[in-house]
């Protein structure tokens, strides 16, 4: 079985209870990403060097946050360098259970508070505050799409 | 990194929020384990041939649940083969990163809640109702004793 099916499957359960019952639900989705973002960020940076810059800790964000996390790299990082940056994932693991479709592109919200969290808290870890936001353009589909033809 | 850890953060700090701002956080936290378990164990036996008796069910928690989620089997399975069983777990994954102490026993419930709530939805999903309970004797330690000398 996929090793990270676990992982999903908690994430969008926790989701779930903790937006049900709370009205906090989101923040304290976020506060959970927050402090497991603090302690990934702790274990996978013991034995690094220390960053040489900016760029140098979005770097490993994209790249040993993201795949310890997601199974993937993020797919394009951009700047506008003055400490605005912009990861996007083009297939992203915490939303490729639900489907695709307007109904759905509500609900998300519910599964990119924790991501959000997760990334505050491995930036905080490395010593840097930020405001992180997320934005879901269109869901991600399962395949593919597939080439079409007459 | 341990392919588990990330589970494993994310179950304590899951349990800490669910548990800090909700009444009913251990009543949440095993409905969450419920509904994974339902899942998993779904996902599990999608090709395996049906369960021969009520031993051959509890063989596949033991085994097969236990390892993809605490990456070991069970200790020791007892029964007094009136529908009563009892699964014993020496170093029980979710408790293994808090340090032993009396303390800390008394947290144990909140960390055990999401796994009750697991084995009843895995035990569900195979067509049996059935009611779980946990209890701790001692924490496990994180190394094994070492061997006393003069």
């Amino acid at each position: 079985m996929d090793d990270s099916l676990l992982f999903q499957m908690l994430h969008m359960e926790m989701a779930h209870a903790l937006c049900a019952e709370q009205e906090k639900g989101l923040g304290a989705l976020e506060g959970v990403g927050f402090r497991v973002g603090q302690g990934l960020s702790e274990r996978l940076t013991k034995e690094t060097p220390s960053f040489k810059d900016e760029l140098d800790v979005l770097k490993f964000l994209c790249k040993d946050l993201w795949i310890t996390v997601f199974k993937k790299q993020v797919d394009n990082l951009r700047t506008n360098h003055q400490g605005t940056y912009m990861l996007q994932d083009n297939n992203f693991l915490l939303l490729s259970q639900l489907s695709n479709g307007k109904q759905y592109l509500e609900e998300a919200p519910k599964f990119l508070a924790f991501t959000c969290g997760l990334v505050k808290g491995a930036l905080s870890n490395l010593g840097f505050d930020s405001t992180v936001t997320a934005e879901v353009p269109v869901m991600p589909s399962r395949f593919p799409p597939m080439p079409y033809r007459i």
